[in-house]
């Protein structure tokens, strides 16, 4: 089946918001099978709107239009689908409730006339529920085509797609597609995809893409069967292969777990409490940690020693080490990681120094080389990097070295 | 003159990538006052792409072309420019010069044959260069449409965009269209477009744009004129009353300095040193100062005092503080800073303590709720907020708001 998108949105072509919809949409059809060869943008213009989506129509199976669902007068996309599509539109009782109580639990007071708009939709659709917002989404199947209306907020959208969309579409197809994501930290994508070249070449159900991200790779599997069991046992002795191979280097088989989310957990598992001290990141890697909920019962408190005094003064680095070696040193790292342990009694440290650009570099120490030791439980370790890129980059790249190194000291002291 | 944008790009129908070279195209052309009406994104497939350019051409002034013009035989977008064109392919010698150069300076050694290949261009075509890779940019004009192909990455035509075709669509207009930006802070969006409600109803040369981001909103104004002297004239007078009515939210007028370089800046000047305390922002708050190329100068450290333990030993809150008024209140806000002051004896310092939630949250103190305290020089203030939306976006408003305040603290301490 061929597919296209549409997003139509005014804010979308002066360029206040960038398309993540697109992305996100065009991700997920492909994980189903389905061969996307456009997408459009427009504005909330019927006329452009009805000549974008009837050329849709004469060349794909599927067309998904996203945004232009809302209450207001310029929101105009259900109407058009509706005139091309040839349907009246008709009041959804059950919508209709639904708006009622959207507004009745967030005591949101009397609704807008004009919200009873988005209770319409197109006569024999298919109408779907917005857990997040007051537009549903809309199925409208005609002459073998399909044209799906989604709302454009993606914390509406998103949620949506997962719980109906993706169903509906994958018993759509000849087969019902499903995929299983590996991810793996510590190896790059050049080495991640050599030590599987083999699997990619020879396997056509499952197929194996990978994803590279800063540190990261990801492996989709997606395999094509008559039923959900059947496409899970297709992927299992390959899941068993990935493991084989990357062995310690995964950290989670399931497709929403984060890298910071793998590592806060670890922690939690063996009860390790665990302080940061940071000099190039400035503050970046525990913010990354903190982003996890609940991350407070293993992370109690973090330096940022940016200056000499303040590695010296907060966490007793030695002033001679500091003379003799540097900031930037396996030394200095290894002193912090060891002053933090000794200043705060948590179980393990993390520490990080480096020299993120663009100044600052010289030829023995250039832009991008970054220390980063781990303690855990007594055993302590340092790592040098040599990272490219611009300050940024450089600095998101140390954030993730340094999950991963400190992962890898939790998962030493399990096995010992 | 009416424009549209082609992105051409196999990964971003796969949705590896997010499209956000269509939002800073988009963006720049609603700045040149040309109006947008469709954007598409299709494959590296000639036919697919020959059909979308034809069709954009039948209805647009300018067509926009961007990706495709690497050196690989998937590229194939200057051929199928070319083609639809009727131009013939011959090479630039000023541009093969210039790649040669391009793997000179950087001794990448031999230049691959396929190489040469993006030195050749369309028969009297306009060569633009590109300071950041080997694909140049080209303008064609023919039979009164513009055909103009950017490079994909970013880096490469983000910079070529600013340098070279902005100003040349500029020159292409009747009138020069000039823009100017003006950066506010500790405003929302609704109460900022009141204060200036009557001039953004009344201006229609220069026009105002505002656009709300968090805790920020930013208000482009937008000159006509036959030259930019005459553009800059006009919008003069209006940026003179914007600053009367603004006065010291205003931290900026300069497009590109950010929030956290303007304060920055401002600590620079003041040679003021700064300690920062953060609970529920973890770090971020750090991490986004850290940005700033040149924040070592003024901040030397950092404390991240995540659980009441943490703030007792590090920086000396009360344990009678926390357990009267708790971790989240103006006391302990207050606390964090003196005692950062104390420890460190830098001159200023921020402490943000809160709720990011989702778990947490309390009847008196909701999820949301939080503290933020500035110390400069001695004097000491603290400010109560409540945030709405989720954990990320609650952390970024804390951030901005800690910013906002850092600076005030700042500017105050000048005045006086």
């Amino acid at each position: 089946m061929t597919v296209e998108l549409i997003s139509v949105g005014t804010e979308l072509l002066l360029g206040n918001i960038v398309n993540t919809n697109a992305a996100f949409l065009s991700e997920k059809c492909a994980q189903l099978g389905l061969s996307l060869y456009y997408q459009t943008v427009v504005g909330d213009n019927p006329e452009r709107l009805e000549e974008t989506l009837r050329t849709a129509l004469g060349r794909s199976d599927v067309v998904i239009l996203g945004g232009g669902l809302g209450p207001t007068q310029d929101d105009l996309t259900k109407e058009t689908a509706a005139k091309v599509l040839g349907k009246e539109l008709v009041e959804d009782p059950h919508t209709r409730e639904r708006i009622q109580e959207f507004f009745d639990v967030r005591s949101i007071g009397e609704i807008p006339d004009n919200n009873w708009k988005q209770a319409l939709v197109p006569k024999g659709a298919i109408v779907v529920d917005n857990d997040n917002g007051t537009a549903p989404g809309i199925i409208i199947e005609e002459n073998g085509k399909i044209v799906i209306l989604l709302p454009g907020p993606p914390g509406e959208m998103i949620p949506m797609f997962h719980k109906d969309i993706f169903p509906y579409l994958n018993q759509k197809q000849p087969e019902i597609i499903v995929s299983e994501m590996v991810k793996i930290c510590g190896i790059g994508e050049s080495k991640a995809e050599t030590m599987i070249a083999d699997l990619i070449q020879s396997q056509s159900n499952p197929t194996i893409a990978t994803y590279a991200k800063v540190g990261e790779v990801h492996l989709r599997l997606t395999a094509k069967a008559q039923d959900e069991a059947a496409a899970r046992k297709l992927m299992k002795p390959v899941i068993r292969e990935l493991k084989v191979r990357f062995g310690g280097h995964i950290y989670t088989t399931d497709e929403q777990t984060t890298l910071e989310e793998a590592v806060v957990q670890l922690l939690k598992e063996q009860q390790i409490s665990l302080t940061t001290v940071e000099s190039c990141t400035g503050g970046l890697f525990t913010g990354r940690l903190v982003n996890v909920q609940g991350a407070s019962e293993v992370l109690k408190q973090g330096f940022i020693t940016y200056s000499n005094k303040a590695k010296r003064k907060l966490i007793g680095v030695k002033k001679l080490t500091l003379k003799e070696f540097g900031a930037v040193s396996e030394k200095t790292a290894k002193e912090m990681a060891k002053g933090a342990i000794l200043t705060t009694g948590s179980d393990a440290a993390v520490a990080i120094t480096g020299i993120a650009g663009p100044d600052g570099g010289t030829k023995e120490k250039p832009v991008g080389l970054v220390y980063i030791a781990v303690s855990v439980k007594g055993n302590l370790r340092v790592e040098e990097y040599r990272f490219t890129g611009n300050r940024a980059k450089i600095r998101e790249s140390a954030v993730v070295a340094a999950l991963t190194l400190l992962r890898t000291g939790i998962l030493e002291t399990i096995k010992f």
